[in-house]
């Protein structure tokens, strides 16, 4: 198809084609003529994945150059490709204060109390030492372990559906590939959703007498 | 103490704390001379409410604003001043094309086979139909039920223990408002990167020898 029939089809405007084909997040078309080059069903879903990462999953359109890099990297094994998204996800700044220095070791210890086995250099770890910190500013010098009680286990018990999910390793790589990125990035918003959504049941059920 | 004392405590610098003064977002301190003005710890929390939220919680300045004048709102219910809290995040635009009106029905359909208390205009529901057009536009036409099953299960324990958590309604109501606060927004990123982790954790164990 022409691009014209491209944006059509997906719904981004030719603009932002170009723009996308001239950062290199889409591969360029078939060249028919001067002026002219032929679109295929690859293209539409490389569009609807990259509008569906900015758009539902609320991705820089810098990070999104490094998921789709990962994602066509085809030496990459399945547990590499999900750190690599996830790592493009987690785009927190890394903090020189001694206080956030003090709340990135707890994190540290906390998550080997938990067993988890997760790299040392993970950025996940610094959100988390973000988000404890904020908690904290907040709340006061509460411990890890009772800030994060039930988290964890709730945590723990999603992600080994999620990753349960996804095919096994000798999976076609593109049908891999984009059930990495759609159970990391945009499985997010819609687990944030729900979140929203079961508290204000269950603050119905606290707070409300039954009709 | 002085404006200067108030920045160096909170870390927030004095051009900032004075531009939240003029949004009407902190309260103006005690006047003590023609240019001076005294600050309290009052202004402190706030202060560092207000980075939390927006550093942490990502939330937008003008969404800081509805959420503190719900804080502030004495004679709202915790019902309310949650779901006021809750919206004031959700601000996903409307979507005027069938294709999401239609997604958005079959959402209202999945929270009442649910059985959850959802009000009719959440806006989270609106959230929920975003994520689901997204993961669609990735993995097809997969039935919401298939989509999030699991999801909706945890989510759901997950917000009773985060509820549970909070205080009983004849709390004062500064300690409520903190509360709920912190529930709905910090608790939403200390969650994320804990769903990351312990997806980190299941992929190795899934795909890693265990060494």
């Amino acid at each position: 198809m022409r691009m014209s029939a491209l944006s059509r089809t997906t719904g981004v405007p030719v603009a932002t084609v170009k723009y996308y084909l001239r950062e290199g997040l889409l591969a360029p078309g078939e060249r028919t003529g001067v002026n002219q080059a032929e679109y295929g069903d690859g293209h539409v879903r490389r569009l609807r994945l990259i509008r569906a990462l900015v758009e539902i999953g609320n991705v820089r359109l810098q990070d999104v150059g490094a998921i789709l890099t990962a994602v066509d990297d085809d030496t990459l094994a399945v547990h590499d490709l999900l750190g690599k998204v996830q790592y493009a996800l987690a785009g927190a700044p890394e903090r020189d204060v001694p206080a956030w220095q003090e709340v990135r070791s707890e994190v540290d210890d906390y998550l080997d109390r938990l067993g988890w086995r997760i790299r040392p250099d993970a950025p996940t770890r610094n959100r988390l030492a973000d988000a404890i910190l904020a908690l904290r500013s907040v709340v006061g010098q509460v411990p890890i372990d009772t800030l994060l009680a039930g988290h964890a286990e709730h945590a723990r018990a999603l992600a080994r559906d999620e990753i349960a999910w996804l095919p096994t390793e000798d999976a076609p790589r593109a049908e891999l590939a984009q059930a990495v990125v759609v159970g990391v990035s945009l499985y997010g918003e819609a687990s944030a959703a729900l979140r929203l959504l079961a508290q204000e049941d269950a603050s119905s059920d606290r707070y409300l007498v039954s009709g």
